[in-house]
């Protein structure tokens, strides 16, 4: 039975898109008196928010006529210079030629699948990875399979072995090698030269995602996948989204320069050129304002959100909850005690004044039912202490019923899964 | 031959995509001795750019955190109320729930391709059509179909036999009802009523591509034809980058519930949510700024600038040559004497300091070799007349080439049809 007057008129792809059911209750955790560790937002507060309200007015006094104005495909040309110098921090040598500026990251991931996935396609990607990548890879009809990780972020070993059994079909692999998301994990040093390395010797690009990579809590930015020689190897997605604001939507892409050339003429027919006002607020906010200090500003306020989100999981979690230990980024990936799940708890935590998004949303096969999704990023430190004393309570109850009437997968049998919809948060 | 390494890993559709010619001529184009009567690039010199800039630095000072953060992915709930009473200007009535805030039109023509088109499905559209939205749908893998216009539009009779030949095959029919990209002519008020019916017996949406409906010179506008009852069977689209400013990208998409439903989705998996600095700077523009009054501005210096365009015209082309009266937007189209080929003959123009752009971009299927499209919206009246005069020349040029060597087709072979790629422009 369907409402949907237009069902047959669909394309195929269309038939996947559903809404998830985290969705829903995005609204409910909206509300004020729920302590909302869901969210991915930056904390924008922090922001000089006067000095880019003056930028502006500059701006539009200096060159409104050309800040209102169409711009070229690729993104303005002193912007991508710009962008060359901020890659350059995580030590990769670009050419301007070889970027193109994209409406945030997304569009990037969206780009990439566009120029590359045929329907039926194998993508490799982390378990878990990213929501708002599969949504976009099952978009394109691409068959998602996951990759393991561990501490140290993607295992090479099962990496070897997952492009081994796609035997050609794979196109990329997709990572997120800093302060993973949803996974709150790294990819360690002498790990990201070994998954170059297989990757090359297959024949598959890396999709390296890193919007995180300048948000570390201990020591200077570690080199990105990218930067180790593999300039026809990776295509490489940054994003002024959470080093500056997410609410101008300027992300990038860094990619070898026949896929570059591609990518200007899909982001063309998706959006004819990003948006010459932010483009130009980005560049006024980089060459005018002491934007490193204000990303130290944030590598702070995130540490001791971090720091408060942990000493509470130590403190207040019952026995048998696992969590990770991010050293930067937005969030901690945890799993429940043998029998719960994430999904069928939520309700009841939200009940409890408390959000966090199941884990299931972070996978393409269903896995990840015990897992959860808590970020520090945007509650202030009382708040998330208090986010986690109402999660440790919704926990306890859970094991009290589990232990009274055995496993709650059983008892309620809807842990069906979603296709994954991005979700702002 | 080819010098790019990644072709046995493109997806299908990414064949298709090559840079069109025009686009190497549009660097020319911009030098400032060439009087460019190529590109649709607003007067945003003309709008009230310091008020802009206030309104910036009050929106950062009072919401500035807001502004700078994520938000829906259907856009912004007041932009989407204010966007309601722009469309009653033209006679629909509408709910903001059925609103989509898209990055520009180009988005919106991005996503209801995305939606509906399967690889092989046909879209009818005029004859000829936007660039921008054949570059698109050519990068879905659909057929477009050209329908014939005259002075009034497009021709029901001819999109009767369409839809017929198109036998079920057809998605929608994508047309640009009011001052045509590149036509320059306007469909009449008995024929929107057919077209809607034709359509409506047919089973095939309608896709109501607007950006100029507020820029006619005689006159208040012309009911959409959404705005006839034709709620579940229309989409529309609507745009800020005319009537205010394109740097912004802020169009919109108006669509029957079920669609609107799957418009965000994929509009998630596309760019996560349109940039809310941009929304909320449309709608203190909307709300503080007599933005009706600029659009009459617009409307006043656009009009000027047509009649410079058309009585240089007829003043100075050589006879044989004929052009449309558009009575709005920014465009006329003319037709070159028989034997003459607007591309041959574009490397000349420019050399002679003018540029335009030639008519075969505009077709799918290699019509429009004597046609171009000339545009009046960015260069001074002045300018105008001179780029008019230049082109005469080039014209008269060519006559007497032909005169002595015959058809310029035959001389060159060179007027292959290009994948139109969509232009700035």
């Amino acid at each position: 039975m369907t409402l949907d007057a237009f069902t047959a008129r669909y394309a195929a792809r269309t038939a996947g898109m559903t809404a998830s059911e985290i969705r829903a209750l995005f609204a409910v955790a909206s509300r004020p008196e729920v302590v909302s560790l869901a969210g991915g937002m930056p904390y924008t507060t922090a922001l000089p928010l006067d000095a880019v309200g003056k930028l502006l007015a500059e701006l539009l006094a200096t060159r409104g006529a050309q800040a209102l104005q169409y711009g070229s495909g690729q993104g303005d040309l002193q912007l991508r210079e710009l962008i060359c110098e901020v890659m350059a921090l995580e030590g990769i040598t670009a050419s301007p030629d070889d970027v193109v500026v994209t409406v945030g990251s997304q569009q990037a991931l969206d780009l990439v699948s566009r120029i590359f996935l045929d329907p039926g396609d194998i993508v490799l990607a982390e378990a878990p990875s990213y929501v708002g990548a599969l949504g976009t890879f099952a978009g394109y009809q691409a068959e998602v399979r996951h990759v393991a990780m561990d501490a140290d972020g993607l295992q090479p070993e099962a990496l070897r072995e997952a492009v081994r059994a796609a035997g050609g079909r794979a196109k990329f692999l997709y990572t997120i090698p800093n302060f993973h998301n949803p996974a709150g994990v790294s990819l360690s040093e002498p790990r990201r030269d070994e998954v170059l390395a297989i990757c090359q010797e297959a024949g598959l690009l890396v999709l390296e995602d890193n919007p995180y990579g300048l948000l570390g809590f201990e020591g200077p930015p570690v080199r990105a996948i990218r930067a180790s020689g593999g300039q026809d190897d990776v295509v490489y997605l940054g994003s002024f989204s959470k080093t500056f604001a997410p609410g101008l939507r300027v992300g990038w892409v860094l990619a070898p320069h026949a896929v570059r050339e591609k990518l200007v003429l899909a982001s063309e027919a998706s959006v004819l050129c990003p948006p010459q006002l932010n483009q130009l607020a980005v560049v006024e906010y980089l060459t005018t304002q002491d934007w490193q200090g204000q990303v130290q500003v944030f590598r702070e306020l995130y540490r001791e959100r971090r720091d408060t989100m942990l000493d509470s999981l130590t403190q207040l979690m019952p026995a048998g909850t696992t969590w990770t230990h991010p050293t930067g980024g937005f969030y901690v990936w945890t799993t429940l005690p043998e029998g719960l799940d994430a999904k069928v708890m939520q309700p009841r935590a939200i009940t409890a004044r408390v959000a966090y998004v199941p884990g299931i949303g972070f996978y393409a096969d269903g896995q990840g039912a015990r897992e959860l999704r808590l970020s520090y990023c945007f509650p202030e430190p009382d708040r998330i202490r208090e986010g986690v004393r109402r999660l440790a309570s919704v926990v306890e109850a859970e094991l009290q019923l589990l232990d009274t009437f055995g496993p709650t997968t059983a008892r309620t049998g809807s842990a069906r899964v979603q296709t994954p919809a991005p979700d702002m948060a």
